[in-house]
């Protein structure tokens, strides 16, 4: 059988933002990089994910010229709404940072940066199957596929990215005295439901009750995002619409709070929560980027947002790479350190915004009034909410 | 047999620093109080207690013109020192939000007061025994005791006030279908030390390694005040000198940190750790102030300065509920609801300081490398120094 072959000095195994930003990224550095992806480009487009990012991630997506859409077609926010027990609180962003986050879906943000990458020539395999890395610990590793027609591929490069997101493949390829997968479960999922409905509120709402967390978020003029606290197990076939809104409304505070917008709802499906990073985040000829190396709950919003973090820290370090002809790993070294330091900061303030927001199992009147307390500190003090506006856009520092 | 009677305006059990500033400033609005306590007075002079006060706590000190002595011998701190794996970053309260904390021992605190109370001809009964308070729900409640020489007396008031400490026989007088008690325990305790030697730093850190938590504190220029954790069953015997300052200098980061002063240990005690809060503080002609309300962990070094928030709280409502002569209960309704607003934040301060500050029982690699991230987030950027100081030094709002 024959191997068609392509020669590239990055190999990228997967195809979503994290894969695409950062194989567009190098091939502006003058680095040829070569992406496979194993769903097809429509998969990925419709599949409805997380959709706020900080200023910096838009100031990447501006800088790269694939920012026109968010500006055109999303919406900037300049704070958002922490609810207790009904009683709304509102965190300013700007007033209190100087920084917004813009509401604009993942898939999004996909699709700008695929049509990008094909439209200036970038190589990408859609629907491919059986990949294989091999040769880490060679100055060639490969990525072998099947492409999306049958035919058998191989890309030789010289270093391999990992953007292949939550499942990923690469990641195992570091060996396991190595590795440490630091991991932690919650003990709750979201139930998150698409309604054809206009906005219920033009801000985000965090809201939380004796009945646990919900969240009002918006997606366009016409489709809304929800969710509310479930139990993992949560078969979504057993909840009706009505039961649904029940249950959002009464979080945000029933009759005298503000009233949802309802309407038919499009999708429903539960989301489980969990905490994941892989250490380091590079082992010989592999680096992995995005939710490859991390997961987040998604309360703090920073999914996406760490991946293009990630994306930051380390195309310098591609470069430095490339620039020394020994191919020292120094410099990969350093990229794991600084996007660990990043992603550990995102990884407890999402734990912590978690925390506090959601009906805990073990909840006694002690830890419900407790965070409740946090709470009142939070929203309440000038150096709370700053403290939560700062976290929340997106350190600066 | 012969009942002493007193006649007065406010009982108050428990001559611990919340009573006995409750009687003080009462007296100066011209209401009369008189206060009995099972201790001795030289028991509680040489009990060793708490040693941080919020600026608040010596402003009311100084109004009360009962500061002198904490100014002369007590040491103003304008900042901390945060310790995670030896790495130290001190948190700046001056430049962060322009407040001190000083260091000055409890028990000199309650000395002062009881000093003060004294000199003014204020009534204390010392080592009493057998209290009982009675007719509660009537206008003219009574504290009925056994005297130090044996005599039976009453004090006959028209409101109570308990402040007699964690282990408050007051507060099971609300009766269970209207009180709730907040408790929550932790997996851990203190293992506190006096030590003769000088200090070893000139502020309070605060540290963490693998081996949990340990506190670096002053008492005087001769003796030092040192904790680590420890299980909450630990016999203070198991444990050497030599050990103690061993694990101390450990969490303090090794022989490449700052080296403990050390001398011969002159007390050793386990400090086990509990929060509770008492809800609500009133009922009846009840109310409760400090401890017998609440009780907080150590580790935000909130017990006595929410007692004087407490007090601070209490005064106004009281001065009101004796300015309307049908005695209605709406002010102390009034006090139970403020007070516990500022309680609850201490005690969501005091849990989550405690929890990012120590090793928990169920510590993996996720968990313990996320506190470490909380920690970078918090003493890496100046929202979180200030989010920090703030609730440290005692917010203002």
């Amino acid at each position: 059988m024959t191997v068609q072959t392509t020669q590239v000095q990055v190999g990228i195994v997967g195809g979503g933002p994290a894969g695409l930003m950062t194989a567009l990224l190098l091939k502006r550095q003058g680095i040829s990089a070569v992406v496979v992806e194993t769903r097809s480009q429509e998969t990925i487009r419709t599949t409805h994910r997380a959709g706020i990012l900080e200023d910096a991630t838009v100031e990447m997506l501006t800088q790269a010229d694939i920012g026109s859409r968010v500006h055109s077609h999303g919406h900037e926010h300049e704070g958002t709404v922490l609810s207790f027990d009904g009683e709304r609180r509102r965190i300013d962003f700007q007033q209190l940072v100087g920084r917004s986050v813009w509401l604009y879906p993942q898939n999004e943000v996909f699709h700008d940066l695929a049509t990008a990458w094909q439209a200036e020539g970038g190589e990408i395999h859609w629907e491919v199957s059986e990949v294989s890395v091999e040769g880490l610990q060679t100055s060639s590793p490969q990525i072998s596929f099947t492409d999306s027609e049958g035919a058998a591929q191989q890309i030789q490069a010289e270093l391999i990215v990992g953007a292949d997101g939550s499942r990923s493949m690469c990641r195992k390829l570091i060996p396991e005295e190595i590795r440490t997968d630091h991991f932690t479960a919650y003990p709750y999922a979201w139930f998150g439901i698409l309604v054809e409905a206009p906005p219920t509120h033009p801000e985000l709402i965090y809201a939380n009750s004796e009945d646990g967390f919900a969240l009002i978020s918006q997606r366009s003029e016409t489709v809304q995002r929800m969710y509310f606290q479930c139990d993992p197990d949560t078969d979504p076939a057993d909840w009706s619409d009505e039961a649904i809104f029940e249950r959002i409304q009464s979080v945000l505070g029933g009759e005298d709070s503000i009233q949802l917008q309802r309407g038919p709802i499009i999708e429903k499906t539960v989301l489980p929560f969990r905490s994941y990073v892989c250490e380091p985040l590079n082992w010989a000829r592999l680096v992995l980027a995005g939710d490859a190396g991390h997961t987040v709950p998604p309360t703090g919003a920073k999914g996406l947002n760490l991946a293009f973090c990630d994306v930051r820290a380390l195309i310098p370090q591609i470069t430095a790479f490339f620039a020394d002809a020994s191919r020292d790993s120094a410099a990969l070294d350093e990229y794991s350190r600084t996007a660990l330091d990043r992603v550990w900061r995102a990884q407890s303030f999402s734990y912590w915004a978690t925390t506090l927001l959601h009906r805990q199992p073990e909840e006694n009147p002690f830890s419900q009034r407790r965070r409740r307390g946090e709470f009142e500190a939070l929203t309440g003090t000038e150096a709370g909410r700053t403290y939560f506006a700062d976290a929340y856009t997106g350190w600066k520092a």
